[in-house]
């Protein structure tokens, strides 16, 4: 794969070293202004990673032009266009490709992906919770109705340029909070995969809290199992099934949990399950980095898929430890 | 109140800013080695603060020669000697003293602290939980089979002196993890004291996380609504009304959440309230300092109390900011 | 003292704890618009805390209606207008204040702050550096042409609306850099007050850098030792002694050196002394909290001599720990 | 290169992923006690990692059957066994290897370093700093008795197992210490090699402190120049050549200062330059990742260098950023 074309309207002109700092050394290349023309002129396939609303009005012209598109928004992730409305106050404007759109998670929609050529990258807690309930949605065994997803995440899920004071260094470091308390724009997403995998409607719980670090998602999800006796043990053994072929996903010992580091770097999701006796409910914790398997390692993973070339193709990396 | 004796095994022989460099110049006092005669011989009340299982065997010297004692650790909490040993692996040999202990969370048995003399002090995670809850539990609206508790703590949760891999900062430092997933100690004390306000059996699922912060929990409270149509607004008054008595508890607007920050350094609680319309759950929010109002704090709340002294006397204070 | 009137642009019209949230329970009072008549009317002493090059066109008012004045910000620290005007780029407009204004390090100034009606009260790093360096300054044991300052501070010394990329959490957690490099505006304050003490011209070196912590600064201080065989302990002693009337700092004994912690939450500067013999110099390092001892307490220590009270008052608290 | 043994003491049997969490989907394979024999029967080159005074006693073996050793302790890094002895308190056992053993600093060493079969891999903060210094020590513009190492470091650098106090989590985070002060190990290490450079003695003085970061080493070094009138931008010239053919060592252009998470998980150092004219002093900051280039990714650097690769073959990484 060749980079040929990168696009930013705050580094325009500016070498990638002035935005990453850390590429200096490692790649040299100039960000340009925004040029669909160029980049149908040089490109093959075209990320588009800006914000919502944006990529409904521009990925025709790609597509039209015969290039793939991967779109880390979330303007084509829902299927139903009043749905993406009722959660982003947006008229959707390309409804056409809604159906067309393949939800790029990889575990989920391996095979589609391949045959894509527009795929919706999904949300960063989305990942972590989806991949947290597949396994035990798909094989019926959750009740609907009970589920509960609490995640954490680090600040650089907040974007790059939110400077606000309640995400002011002073104010978050040595602190927590959650927000978007019943309202955060990605249940609707977790609950349309959800119910897709149930063949029923589900709808859930969703809290997100912000913790002082920098990157990481961890997910403690609860769920009510249908039917009694179940062991931690013979869930493992559904995860593992159920992940067989998906090598990011990594299913725990029992007794072991996921630490957001040991994902951090990587596209890795670990993932713990336990079966709370007690209460006869299944608790699952998984562990991601929210820019690689939560954003731009599942652009690649689905990339290539599209291309037909092994999906770790370039993305195992073991993260840096400690 | 004057501090009379102070004892450590660690810090015998040494000035309390041997072991707190905080205190130089604000307090200059020698730890002493262990002799209750001595701690008969000067104080009214003491307070024991050791590892599980030992003040059962101290209290009673105490109490008999006519201190008021309060405990910091789980010795006297449970009520239940047999789930005290199912879940500290200890047998209980001074059951005769656990009716007479008063639980010492002031905002629940305010009265009988006051005439009580052996206090069991609350955990701080148990605290965080008890304190969102109470008013609902209290006014039966909430479903005693749906009940979820996940807490996030800070490190000096872990004790000073648990030097382990786990805790060592480069692991733990941007990272965090659960743990004692649905197994932790503090588990049977919740559920206890829920069933009491409750009046009938509460089983709860409980997952204590730790994330790279000093100081401080967050709990993120889950419980389903009993009946439909209640509003936010709805419970807010419940729990104004709940506590108003209460100076250390702080009930938050609609739509504000607590940040940890906030309440580091202090004895307070905030709690923010919200009702999911859409699971028709109760997603509550609380926000303690761990070593305040999770432990020394409420054991000084609670002495007041036992002295006839107004409940904030010494430790209305504002913590810092930022 | 009687708080009866506080103002904030930002804040105008809202309680104090929408400002700052661990004061909700402890404070309230509203925030008012700027009305130096109000201020007048209602006040004996007042702070002024704003930008650089503001207080200089404010202070007369104040001053002459009879109230006592202290000014945290930079307008009055300087004794040279032409030198302000180098490093502030702003013309002074009231260079007949200058004169009068006493440089509030009460450490050094402590008669002299007792008489003052007009307070410049020192910068945060300017503190930590004057207090490590004065006793050796004043007693000529150390070559003026020798002296680096090595400084590191926390987040909350950019300010509270300084919201840009280099301070953006992501960026800044797990991170640390120096800034203002040869240029730092504290430099001529440093070189002025320790010119006064070593009676003699002196230029420093001085780097700040910021480091991923909230508050406090820990500088490190090398100096030339004029003559030889000078041990750590005589040095102890010279600074003991300097500083035996002065309640807030602490000298360290030999080998023990302060962390940033230990003075975080506290008004009290630590300051450990060790001579190099290798080199010859004296490494000096000091521990204070840049928002209290740096800033606010120090205010209030100010404030304190101004009306006869112990300089103590109200300020004698021993921070947080851990 | 294949990796071939590893071995550890405390994870022999174990899976690599047990020690390293991210390892886990990247590389599977067991740790192994400790067996000489088994490493010389699989090995060309082995690296020898444990604490000082082990591989005095350990090389002889390697080299004698004909491997090549990369030692990264500080066993044969001073060339002066009594100065080893002065400061490491041990009796060097292998004195016939110090002279032949090369120091592992590739941009001081090249040529002797792929000459040589025993390699000394240099300390962290030397690393830093030497970097740091060698342009102008081998420019002779530098007086070598003006020199002031200040450095702060990330908690990785005191090792995986040191379980103390004074490194626990709730003591360490929001603080910042000195330690070692005038005493550090690795000042003689310093002053060795700037000697050399110098072509005279240089003694230095060198000041480490911790922050709360996991990894990376900033040091800022100050040096009094020789003779007046040098610009910063000659000095970034005479460092731009001389690190001319130094692919991981990068001079910032005037103004900009290198962050440490700039270098983290990299094998670069990022070094800025200025002149403070006030002084005439030069100050310099360099930037690396104290377990990378500062010790195993300058340790595969060196391996790459004695078999003939180009250096950067497998370490050419950009880290992460944020």
């Amino acid at each position: 794969m060749d980079l040929t074309y990168i696009s930013s309207e705050t580094y325009k002109g500016k070498d990638v070293g002035a935005a990453l700092p850390n590429m200096r050394g490692f790649l040299s290349m100039e960000f340009e202004g925004y040029d669909p023309d160029k980049a149908i002129e040089r490109c093959d396939v075209i990320f588009l990673a800006r914000h919502n609303g944006w990529a409904m009005h521009e990925a025709s012209r790609y597509l039209d032009a015969g290039l793939k598109v991967i779109d880390l928004s979330a303007d084509f992730r829902l299927r139903d266009a009043a749905v993406y409305h009722r959660w982003y106050k947006l008229e959707h404007s390309a409804p056409q490709f809604i159906d067309e759109a393949v939800y790029g998670l990889p575990e989920l929609y391996r095979d589609e992906i391949r045959d894509a050529r527009l795929i919706a990258n999904p949300g960063c807690y989305v990942t972590s919770a989806l991949l947290a309930l597949a396994p035990v949605m798909k094989a019926y065994v959750i009740d609907p109705e009970t589920i509960i997803i609490d995640s954490m995440s680090g600040f650089s899920g907040v974007g790059r340029s939110k400077f606000a004071l309640e995400n002011h260094f002073p104010e978050v470091n040595e602190s927590a909070r959650a927000y978007g308390v019943a309202s955060h724009r990605h249940t609707p997403e977790i609950e349309q995969e959800l119910s897709a995998l149930a063949g029923a409607g589900v709808t859930i719980s969703f809290t997100p809290h912000v913790i002082p670090i920098t990157r990481g998602i961890l997910s403690t999800v609860y769920g009510g199992i249908i039917g009694a006796g179940f062991t931690t043990d013979e869930f493992i053994q559904v995860y593992r099934e159920f992940y067989n072929d998906s090598p990011f996903v990594q299913i725990m010992d029992e007794g072991e949990y996921p630490t957001i580091k040991s994902a951090v770097g990587s596209n890795f999701c670990r993932i713990a399950v336990k079966v709370d006796d007690r209460t006869n409910r299944i608790v699952v914790i998984s562990a991601i980095d929210n820019l690689i398997k939560g954003m731009a390692g599942q652009a690649v993973q689905n990339m290539n898929l599209m291309y037909g070339l092994d999906e770790r193709t370039g993305i195992v990396l073991p993260g840096m430890y400690p």
